[in-house]
């Protein structure tokens, strides 16, 4: 595959409320997009907007906060109590030729296609085939560019 | 301050030249830059390029090896023998206005700017006061845009 848009990156926190407190009065965040629910990841989601050059929209910062007794996140916070930063999402055009690429190549890839954060379909592939990152694959949302 | 670009993603690896191969080969990285030594830092340093919307430049991958017995990495590798996320750098127009802020809100600044592996000033703060992210600020590369 040919490398694609770094979309954004995961970041963990035990309380997406702080966090966009954070944001906005510590980094200075413009844009913080209202948080979500997403029962079937176990996770609610925060988007915080970067700026990219020359006014393009940026790598953007998912802020995701556990969401029922399931959730893969009190795993990550167990071991990290303040957050800290979970995964990074890279754009394909093609999410099924993607994943054949990945599975080609002997990579972990965990479960079949599904919706993700933005809409459109995503998976991610296992750490430990990627440099110890736990990494996320997304088909690039098509028709607005606004991401 | 109001948050600036994100420059870079730093991504701690136990060998650069493996790291190198897979960003070429499993993620298809179509522009990596040479390796150098930061002695200072005790770092060995490549910067991957992704692409940015629209042609501009993107979000950096910074993999950072250790380099000398005293490598700060050496101790993150320990707990990630396979490597993962490190740091997040944003850009600044003026380092040193934003180390005052950062000191005015009571931020743990971690020593005085010094010259990183972009030719700028940067400065880290302590994770624990960033939502468990260790967090670089850098100057902006001034003059020629490419970053």
């Amino acid at each position: 595959m040919k490398l694609g848009r770094l979309n954004h990156v995961g970041v963990a926190t035990p309380s997406i409320e702080a966090a966009i407190a954070y944001w906005r009065d510590v980094m200075g965040a413009v844009k913080i997009h209202e948080p979500f629910d997403m029962p079937s990841q176990g996770v609610k989601v925060c988007f915080v907007d970067t700026p990219g050059e020359n006014g393009t929209a940026g790598t953007q910062i998912e802020l995701i906060e556990p969401l029922g007794a399931d959730s893969p996140i009190h795993g990550f916070l167990a071991k990290n109590p303040a957050g800290g930063q979970h995964h990074m999402c890279y754009e394909v055009p093609d999410i099924h030729a993607a994943r054949a690429e990945f599975l080609a190549m002997g990579k972990k890839v965990l479960g079949e296609p599904r919706i993700g954060a933005h809409g459109t379909l995503i998976f991610f592939v296992h750490p430990r085939d990627m440099g110890g990152v736990l990494t996320e694959i997304m088909e690039t949302p098509k028709g607005d560019g606004t991401h």
